[in-house]
């Protein structure tokens, strides 16, 4: 698997009318408190409530007629899930999603409001049934971050965001499966050679953090307990050699500050961003010092939560 | 007290610079569940988090040199007290706000914050207090909604929604003292002429809709219980005057519709709006039957809030 800025290039042509070109949003309160310019890429704002939709628009559009008609068929704590199942819906063909046991409720039912089987499975048995599921229809796989129309379709947004600004310092995205951060390495190197490109990830879920520092993939945290349930799943093997090829840093995050960061978003920003989007905040907050009198795009990336965390106080 | 188009005119002109031009957001969700095209006019995203910014900016703009340097001093459960200390500290003039004791803590902070004096009193103890303080420092009194440059501050945010959206058939905004509502109605009736213009009041605190109904001011509702915390004030003689002159119409709204409205917005929409200027959408739910087809500008007013009401069910 590889993945160029041509292929990014076009994605974006292919999603072109599928998916909203997000508003970029600033606050005085952000950048006084960090001494930096921080540009919010909010795709927290874009359909679905996630920049998901990207990526699983790309990947279906992209499909022969023959193969399209079978339908798509995916595993997913959520984002990706509601996305395929919107895409799937806006080429009219079937969508069979594998979700977690734990798997937000309002994610369940995004998934389920955009016409998308689900079936339910322990988070460590989700690739099996996702593969038995495949069996049986005849669909196609699109796999949440390690499919490379799904990479280059994520990377439509820095594409967007270097649009919207260009002279950027810094780039953050979070880091899961590492498809928007893979994407988005792509873009920015090609087109702002010298950026440093940073990946946000859950200290609680640190193997992105680990395999980069050891240039080896790590395994995948087993159970994580974390804010950021987007995140909770492994680098993917291709994401990682892109994160190498394009010299990303991945900077860790406390649970803590996420809750803190998602907080400003609501209070200060008035706009919702989940905490798995929110780790982009909390990291560039550990790292203030590096990034002073910077420009910083910082892409948020999703909206979709059930709110726990605004009781756990922080 | 009058205020015409040419006074919110003045007011865009003198308050540029200092507040935000507000994004206009729309859901395909809410279209297609209302049968009808809604326009969100955010002045959640505005300065200080509500739409109170432009009418304390103009009336703090508008003050004579040696008036100013004596301070403003006001009363106010929230928003137009942040928005005063706002308006001072762009002009470096002293701001003196009494606040309700009841009063959410989120907009205590967000008044100390920006450099204003804070007293507290009972809510039916606020005019009295306000007075006192006045004598005493020699400020300019700032009415929250009786004063005509605030009027017509709140008037431009109609103004704008007008060049961002032409061709509404209905523009609503919530109802409380009514400075917003009257100098939206200014502005609407003014450029739309045929359009209908709404105030959305919750039902606990409903002398907006009596005093329309029966052409009589009626008196404030006593210890009203509502979500609606910036809606807790009677509405204001000059504003009343203003909405039967241009033929307003106030729909009242449930509390559990106001709560369901706010979520939706948190939810679906991605952004904080207030349970005050959700009112808005519980009150056009109420009515959807008579927007059918039409296009609606619908202001929602603050993004402020402690978030209780998200606990609160339905």
């Amino acid at each position: 698997v590889t993945v160029t800025l041509a292929d990014v290039q076009a994605a974006a042509e292919r999603i072109r009318g599928h998916v909203h070109k997000t508003p970029v949003m600033t606050s005085l309160t952000l950048d006084s408190e960090l001494d930096a310019q921080v540009f919010v890429k909010c795709e927290n704002l874009q359909k679905v409530g996630a920049f998901k939709a990207r990526g699983a628009c790309n990947a279906v559009m992209a499909l022969a007629d023959a193969a399209a008609e079978r339908g798509v068929v995916t595993h997913s704590s959520g984002n990706h899930a509601a996305a395929l199942a919107y895409a799937a819906r806006s080429r009219g063909i079937p969508c069979y999603v594998v979700m977690p046991e734990t798997a937000p409720q309002v994610k369940v039912l995004a998934v389920q409001g955009y016409g998308a089987e689900i079936r339910f499975c322990k988070q460590s048995e989700r690739q099996q049934a996702c593969d038995a599921w495949q069996a049986e229809t005849g669909a196609a796989l699109v796999h949440p971050f390690e499919n490379p129309f799904v990479i280059a379709g994520q990377g439509t947004a820095a594409l967007e965001l270097l649009l919207q600004v260009p002279e950027l310092d810094v780039v953050i995205t979070p880091v899961g499966g590492g498809g928007l951060c893979a994407g988005t390495a792509v873009v920015v190197r090609a087109l702002l050679p010298t950026a440093r490109i940073l990946g946000a990830e859950p200290k609680a879920v640190d193997d992105a953090a680990r395999s980069l520092a050891q240039g080896v993939l790590q395994p995948a945290v087993p159970n994580p307990q974390t804010w950021g349930d987007g995140l909770m799943t492994g680098l993917g093997e291709p994401n990682f050699a892109l994160l190498l090829q394009h010299q990303v840093e991945v900077v860790t995050c406390e649970e803590d500050a996420i809750v803190t960061a998602a907080r400003f978003f609501l209070e200060r920003m008035k706009i919702v961003v989940e905490p798995s989007g929110a780790t982009t905040l909390a990291a560039i907050r550990s790292i203030a010092a590096q990034v002073k009198g910077q420009r910083v795009g910082m892409i948020v990336t999703g909206g979709n939560t059930d709110f726990a965390w605004l009781r756990a106080g922080s």
